[in-house]
């Protein structure tokens, strides 16, 4: 069964390093699967993205017959096959699932609004101070740990650690521990293939569009 | 082993029919799993409850030794048990994973500060416009299909559900699509019977508090 990757075939420089496949790209590097990378359109998302992914966005995953979109859906579809990335034992499993879904829905669902208002310039908008308590909470987590689940690096820090990594998130945050953590689990050799991959098919993209 | 959803022993009027132990008491019925409920004070939340559950919410699920917070984790966990929540074949677990994190992560994650901001009074927030281009890619998928994935009810309904039942965004969202489904998933009696259930568990609360 050949897992394939798929992102779109080209995005503007300021998305670079941030678009949600390297999750999965980091994850396949994590766990030794083997993959590849596909491309779909960028420009046009007609009906045929739409059916792959409804909300018109990327990533999404093939696994042989399987076709599943959400990088957190993904993640836990690809860590349900490595011990690397989730324990097998059920208490280590729990423990990786509940910070996998933290990361989603308690973090990004404060973080990404918060994100997306001070694009406008107002760090301090309407989501300033829930996102700035949520952070508190994983960040008094880490000072007592350095890894969120089962004593170890786990898919749950994977996810984490890219919710957290957003330049704009970390100044607002401030926090030298989250700062730390962010550092330790970003400078695995997986998430480093994963990012230069990442900028050098778009790199690639851009090259292939100056020759057109 | 005895599964125990843990939730506050009161909470004010407001979010009564709303708290997310619902989701795991409406899980575990659907799925026919013995359970009990137990409360943590709502009030003074501190050092025990943040071991518990770090961002300082409820509920939060133990199973034996195994104690995990998230409700969308919570969920998935309970659903590993039940065909009922999850077809257990690998194209219909994939794909009901992939819908109960995009209630978490493509929707809630854009309602839920929605709702928030609106609580100002403000519904055309700086939220509004995103929560409605998600909203319209869900009521796209559901004009095609009464559930979202394997073709019949599963733990991803029971979640999507749950998150679309929200008043004030029903209202916003104005649509028949939606409502129709909300109707739908929400006509189950396992949903009758954990809405009626945390109903009474904190009209006894209010009992309990009178007669001190």
């Amino acid at each position: 069964m050949t897992l394939t990757v798929w992102t779109y075939d080209w995005v503007p420089e300021g998305p670079r390093g941030y678009v949600r496949d390297l999750r999965l790209r980091w994850a396949l590097e994590e766990a030794e699967l083997a993959y590849e990378v596909r491309s779909t359109p960028f420009e046009n998302r007609g009906p045929d993205h739409l059916r792959r992914q409804p909300f018109g966005q990327a990533p999404f995953l093939s696994d042989g017959d399987i076709t599943m979109f959400e990088s957190g859906a993904c993640l836990l579809h690809i860590a349900a096959r490595s011990e690397r990335l989730m324990p097998s034992d059920p208490a280590g499993a729990a423990e990786t699932l509940q910070w996998v879904i933290a990361a989603l829905n308690s973090i990004e669902m404060v973080t990404v609004p918060w994100w997306f208002l001070s694009l406008s310039g107002d760090t301090e908008n309407g989501l300033a101070g829930w996102a700035r308590q949520r952070l508190a909470h994983v960040e008094a987590v880490l000072q007592e740990r350095d890894w969120l689940a089962a004593s170890r690096f786990t898919v749950a820090d994977l996810l984490m650690a890219d919710v957290l990594r957003v330049p704009k998130l970390r100044s607002f945050a401030a926090s030298p521990t989250l700062e730390a953590y962010v550092e330790r689990v970003c400078d695995r050799p997986a998430f480093r293939k994963a990012h230069a991959d990442q900028i050098a098919h778009f790199e690639a993209a851009d090259r292939a569009r100056r020759k057109t």
